[in-house]
């Protein structure tokens, strides 16, 4: 088999066989092909495209082209949740503790935040001593006992698409969407989870800026989740505006425990609500969504998922007095109002400009280097369809040096357009596939 | 500018300007654009094709990535030729001293012979001492003195396309009429020649097997051509069957000999005078091309090309007795008929087959450094359209080793395919771009 020979088929419209894809996996991560003939392939797969059976062959290649996660000292059904990424996306923060609070063993690997997206490890860090360092066998032991554990990911899990995603990256074949889709299965087949819940978003502030590439994606990632004898959900929501109100670390967090007190925002709330159902159902706890979104909302009115966040954090070494007592995060010195600059409805807020001001204020990575200011970030006092008049607060920034502080709310106020008519509000939660 | 917009504009089917055409170019000779981006957009141009001013300027970029050879010391207009290549292509052998008989001034660079083809220069040094090892001096003198030099390609002409050429030959983007347009042209305008003439070859023993595909590449070549100031005509000729009868080295040259004396094959006589009577027309030597055919006619009659020949042969060193007396040129050890397998008319000769069967008697190269035995060949006894009676000769092998010779007998075989109904000719010169 030569490499050359897998090119050109592709390029002629001729579908891989599994052979042909587990060479050139194989011979990829061992060093013997070089790059320029994998991305020459790549090209070829963004013109040509790739079959389900192709993208199934491609996205267990790469599962198994590293370590594959063992879970089975986990007792029952093990849970895996993966969101496509957005602007102030806490859900894990709520999600994880609402599910282990009805039973459900979620194992959970995140990574941080890179760019305008914020990453889950460095929310977390907001509580005082909070560590993800975890060796497997706390993870697990951890998982066990409370239902909940997170980590960060493992060196050697999938290492063909992080060689592959790298590539990808520099030779502008990233969107593809079977390539999309098989980076992140491969990677959540690797971490052993019998249920695979995708939070998928779509919308200005997402990957998938258009709804039907979301859904493209989701049924993708289902049916490659199906193929590897997974159960699979994927929830396709809205991200044409930052979820929630606070963008940030510590603000998040705060954001996160209002909501496990049963304060939370509609959006933020709904799609917990909408994934935990799920997971409910499909671990085998709930008979249905429905009898599963009436447990959640009963162990958010009697605290049990709150005091299942405080387990959580405690048994990863935070101070789980914060959870209760949310005033003792990190919190910023100055708060500055950020005025509209019209009178009317707000119509759009450009989600990665927020992001991106986060990241101005400290709050999140340019280089993965920098190290962060988790006290840092942005309130949004006024979300899309809100009316305002000019001058009204439509954002509160928390700041820790005054020069990033307006430049920060100069691209907030960029951020958002406004209309003289009423706005429509958007559907939020756009559909189901499994 | 960056290389990665560029090879996304070029996916998303934008054309490139010609600062982003050199912008790349200029990066990769110099080591700063890495292969797996610059493979990447070669992909990306096999799908989205590329436009005349792309390819013009690609082209260019090409030719200005290196030396340009400065021609200016050679009296008058300046003349070049190229074949896309072919199975016993021994043109320029003929072409050189025929038309430097005519006044042309003829500067030739050529290579070895590679795979299935040969090289004009092993050929050549079929006569005792001759060498393409010229000063940059001598090469102008000899042209200015003689009319017809020929060296070998120096290191530095188009540098670029020797690294692109490499790239594209290992990750399966080499089919693509645009990038091999300009390939080839960037070669050639750096070899600074006024009047360019190109010999396209079409068929099963040609690199486009499609009439159509052959045609398409020399209106590229000679827009390119005309487009950066040069005169330019591309003959399209039939490689369905070797050209003439002789396949080697040595026993090529005797063809060449032979046609010099008028007694040349039909098909490569009428190539030499269609070629040749194309330039002198440019060349401003002749008229029109009737008038130019029958100054090469003469030229054959009087014996005045031939000895252009030997002028040229002795000129580089050669032995020119060896070209009055070819029996003199190296001979093979063993003769050896090669029988027709049945009765009827060869319906079709797969040159290919034939070109490798000259390699493996030693007349041909498998890798680079092998050592070629000049006096081995093939002789075709046969052709297209010719009547045969099983156990006639249809070939005839010059031989040194009689293992190697009974192998190539049985490819040369089955390289014939028969018929029992009589064989059309094919038209032999297909068409002329200019």
């Amino acid at each position: 088999m030569r490499m050359y020979d897998i090119i050109a088929n592709k390029k002629n419209g001729k579908e891989l066989t599994k052979e042909e894809i587990e060479f050139f996996i194989k011979g990829y991560v061992a060093g013997e092909i070089p790059d320029y003939q994998v991305s020459a392939l790549m090209m070829a797969i963004c013109f040509q495209k790739m079959s389900y059976e192709e993208t199934l062959n491609l996205t267990l290649a790469m599962a198994h082209s590293g370590d594959i996660l063992d879970l089975s000292s986990i007792h029952g059904i093990k849970v895996d949740k993966h969101s496509t990424g957005g602007v102030g996306d806490k859900t894990s923060l709520v999600l994880g503790p609402l599910v282990a609070a009805a039973g459900v063993k979620m194992a959970k690997m995140s990574g941080r935040g890179l760019g305008h997206t914020g990453g889950t490890i460095d929310k977390l860090e907001s509580f005082t001593g909070f560590s993800t360092n975890l060796t497997e066998q706390q993870f697990l032991e951890n998982i066990n006992r409370i239902g909940f554990a997170l980590t960060g990911q493992t060196a050697n899990l999938a290492p063909a698409d992080k060689k592959l995603y790298a590539l990808r990256d520099v030779t502008a074949t990233v969107d593809n969407l079977s390539l999309i889709a098989s980076s992140i299965m491969s990677k959540k087949l690797a971490a052993g989870a019998d249920v695979i819940v995708l939070d998928v978003k779509t919308g200005s502030g997402a990957f998938m800026k258009k709804e039907e590439d979301a859904f493209q994606l989701a049924k993708e990632m289902a049916a490659i989740g199906n193929g590897a004898g997974r159960k699979v959900v994927a929830i396709v929501s809205d991200m044409d505006q930052p979820l929630g109100y606070a963008v940030g670390n510590a603000i998040e967090v705060k954001e996160a425990i209002a909501t496990l007190n049963g304060n939370g925002p509609k959006d933020l709330t709904e799609l917990c609500l909408t994934l935990g159902a799920h997971i409910l159902h499909l671990s085998g706890i709930a008979e249905n969504e429905n009898e599963a979104r009436l447990r959640l909302l009963e162990l958010i009115e009697n605290r049990k998922a709150l005091d299942k966040l405080a387990e959580f954090v405690e048994a990863q070494g935070g101070d789980a007095n914060q959870v209760y007592h949310p005033e003792l995060l990190p919190t910023a010195s100055i708060t500055m109002e950020v005025p509209a600059t019209m009178t009317g409805y707000i119509f759009h807020i450009q989600s990665d400009e927020i992001g991106i001001s986060a990241t101005i204020l400290g709050g999140g990575r340019e280089q993965k280097e920098d190290i962060l200011d988790l006290s840092v970030g942005i309130y949004l006092r006024k979300k899309v369809g809100d009316a305002v008049s000019q001058g009204d607060a439509i954002a509160t920034i928390y700041a820790n040096d005054l020069k990033k502080a307006n430049e920060a709310m100069k691209r907030i106020q960029n951020a958002y357009t406004y209309s003289t008519e009423e706005v429509a509000c958007q559907k939020f939660i756009k559909g189901i596939v499994s």
